[in-house]
């Protein structure tokens, strides 16, 4: 993983003290360090000596509190192994400090043995949510809430309610939003501090609140909460079971998360890369090897369709060889024009900023866009046509030049749209499948034209 | 832009209300809509009927800090269409309802002489404050900073901290940090509003404090404004100038829409477009165009290399023509693998999992998957060599395969890393230019092998 110099530095005066016990030097090196970078620290000793031992042993160090703060922003991998390493006991009074969405989220890492050890030792409150919480399949808001929320009755004034806020503060993830629920749990209104902190002391806190309140529910896909999160720039979302009963939220900071894990799996399906969950330097080498290689060897077959037209080109590629020399140039620029084509509507599907009804206007955009790329494209390469095989074959590499780019643009630009149409993921008009398409049309294109305006084959 | 039937009906009603001038239908459709879906309704008419008169007549009914917060969603585009049709003093009754953020970005959007008109009928500190923050460049944390946030002298107790909040809570972008600043204006801590809440009224603010805030400076890279937020869960982030002077804090939401821009300025490098700062529905033709030619030029040169390898082994490919058969599928392959590679390491970088030091380890991991990803692909295709050539093309085609994805994979790991050693932005590694490289390596690599093993040329 990434690392800086200084944290070289750290570790080894880290290790030193460790061994010396010296709780003076430890102290100073880790008392005013904020959890994240404690955890990093770790993280380092794990994934650069595989030293779990000295990791272990800096976590003793610290306080439960502090000890399960720096455990719930460890990696998966980085928490299972170290989990490996802690007695139920010790691990039980982590898990009891960190957030209810982290704890679940650790559970769900953890072997049915060791779940249930760890089961035991819990207070019947937390088992419980533990078990709740874990349930939900990952990628919803239910995997990604915590259940750490203020939540009051209707019908309380500002300070009753200003007092319930100040008493769950220390153990909610967010007391900033509060929840109004009626006698059945369900969620009726929402109020921010703020607007709390505002009000009358005395005024009734179920005619200020907002009662059209902005939620979402346990099986909501992650990316869809946090575009709700995005759009409304709010700091929480609830969410609320079938019943409407409110069950969890999800903040801010895990939406973030969401955006930018969903920003990297977009990325890797761009590349027909399948979704890894972990970083690239730490995925399991099977792994990568498995979510590459499927895409891979369908488009080996997809690229036969290249290989069948030049096979049905043969004659016309014999009798002037010089063509040959424009085919890579031809297909690959009508396969990169595609490629960006192609990305600029998935990604543009992905934001919303494009949508199914707009298919007609970015069609005729694109129409004019892509002429002018492929016409452009085409007097580039005029000149190498002349020199290398004469006026004639300038003349059939430009007009294909144009074709080609023309026919890609357009096809990278639609196949998202056909693709949502049948039902599939617009994402899987990935740049290797475009280009690979795009590679076979574009062989056709060229030879044909090349044939016509040539009168070979 | 992407649109519901709910917003097509609600559009022909509101339609209505205003020729009607219906009152109670207007506050009926839109009384209890948030700001965000009041902006997306008058951007339905701008984008989709280039109805500018209907958006404002529909922005008019709207009191004045309705209609600054709604104008503040609004596309920077629609935010200059619907000005140009306002007058100053209406804009700047908007304007001054609007986040001090937000104002300032508007202020970049418009000519000398309009802002010099807003400007004389601003209060003082309003100008002042918009000049100030409209100065800095666009993607710094200058340019996204508010400057309404909570800040308090040192010396002060709980009680009278909580004082000053609840008197600024009105005007703050956010209530929930709160900033201690020295008699310089110097910021020396911080504190949320959940600690205040359960603190002694009558503790010092300055024994209770954070001191060593995390915060950043105003000529910061956006992104790693982000990635600040995103690393520490953060409600806030503080913006101090040279002299450690707060000037401004960057909220979670608005780090959020950073990740978001940010992830979609990679997806478009990736593909060798350049940054559109716009969706591409609405980005206009002739920058669409301006941001892919230079690239899918360059590219086109770039694939002359291809074109010279293939002439230079003229007389192999004149020997069997076979071999052509299989060129676009060696080539491509190569170049599916090697962009993979690339997008994995680009991607791996931005979200900090992959650093320089890890180039070897990595280049490692890449060797044995490619490996085998290449033997794959070459058992798939081995099959259709002997069908379509015989065994010895077949032995040919395979040996190609596996070398050129192993090379390929191996060049499009490595470019990122040489890239970046060079001082250049990793991202140039993009797909586009990957493949273009591969197309030229795989052709001689191909008939290379092809001439040795057939005793060709």
């Amino acid at each position: 993983m990434a690392m800086t110099d200084g944290l070289q530095a750290d570790k080894a005066l880290l290790e030193t003290a460790l061994v010396q016990k010296d709780q003076t030097a430890l102290e100073a090196l880790l008392g005013k360090r904020r959890s994240a970078d404690v955890a990093e620290l770790l993280e380092t000793f794990i994934d650069d000596d595989d030293d779990e031992a000295t990791a272990l042993a800096l976590l003793e160090t610290l306080s439960f509190e502090r000890g399960g703060n720096v455990f719930s922003y460890l990696q998966d991998e980085t928490q299972q192994r170290l989990a490996d390493g802690m007695a139920d006991k010790w691990l039980v009074k982590l898990l009891e400090e960190m957030g209810s969405d982290e704890r679940a989220d650790f559970f769900n890492l953890v072997g049915e043995d060791r779940r249930e050890a760890l089961l035991r030792r819990m207070a019947r409150h937390e088992r419980e949510e533990v078990l709740h919480l874990a349930s939900y399949q990952e990628g919803t808001a239910g995997a990604l809430m915590t259940a750490d929320y203020v939540a009051i009755p209707a019908g309380l004034s500002v300070s009753q309610a200003m007092m319930r806020a100040r008493q769950t503060a220390p153990d909610a993830e967010t007391v900033y939003q509060i929840y109004i629920l009626d006698g059945d749990g369900r969620l009726i209104g929402t109020l921010s501090l703020r607007q709390l902190m505002v009000a009358r002391p005395g005024a009734a806190v179920d005619d200020l609140m907002i009662r059209d309140v902005i939620h979402t529910r346990v099986d909501a896909e992650q990316e869809d909460v946090a575009k709700l999160v995005a759009r409304y720039d709010l700091l929480a979302v609830p969410v609320v079971d079938d019943s409407d009963r409110l069950v969890g939220i999800v903040t801010h900071d895990d939406a973030l998360d969401v955006v930018e894990a969903e920003a990297t799996e977009d990325i890797h399906k761009g590349m027909s890369i399948g979704q890894l969950e972990t970083g690239v330097s730490r995925v399991p080498l099977l792994k990568l090897y498995r979510k590459r290689i499927v895409w891979l060897v369908l488009l080996v077959f997809g690229n036969l369709f290249s290989g069948a037209g030049i096979a049905f080109f043969e004659d016309t590629i014999a009798a002037q060889v010089a063509l040959v020399f424009f085919l890579p140039l031809l297909i690959g620029s009508g396969g990169n024009a595609g490629a960006q084509a192609a990305t600029l509507t998935v990604r543009g599907m992905a934001t919303g900023d494009v949508g199914v009804r707009d298919w007609g206007k970015l069609m005729g955009r694109e129409l004019l866009v892509a002429g002018a790329l492929g016409l452009t494209m085409a007097l580039a390469v005029a000149p190498i046509g002349v020199v290398r095989g004469g006026e004639a074959v300038a003349l059939v590499v430009a007009i294909s030049m144009i074709t080609i780019v023309l026919f890609g643009s357009l096809l990278g630009m639609c196949l998202p749209f056909l693709l949502d149409r049948l039902g599939w993921d617009p994402a899987t008009a990935s740049a290797p499948l475009v280009t690979t398409v795009i590679d076979a049309c574009g062989v056709v294109i060229y030879f044909s034209i090349a044939s016509h305006l040539l009168g070979l084959g």
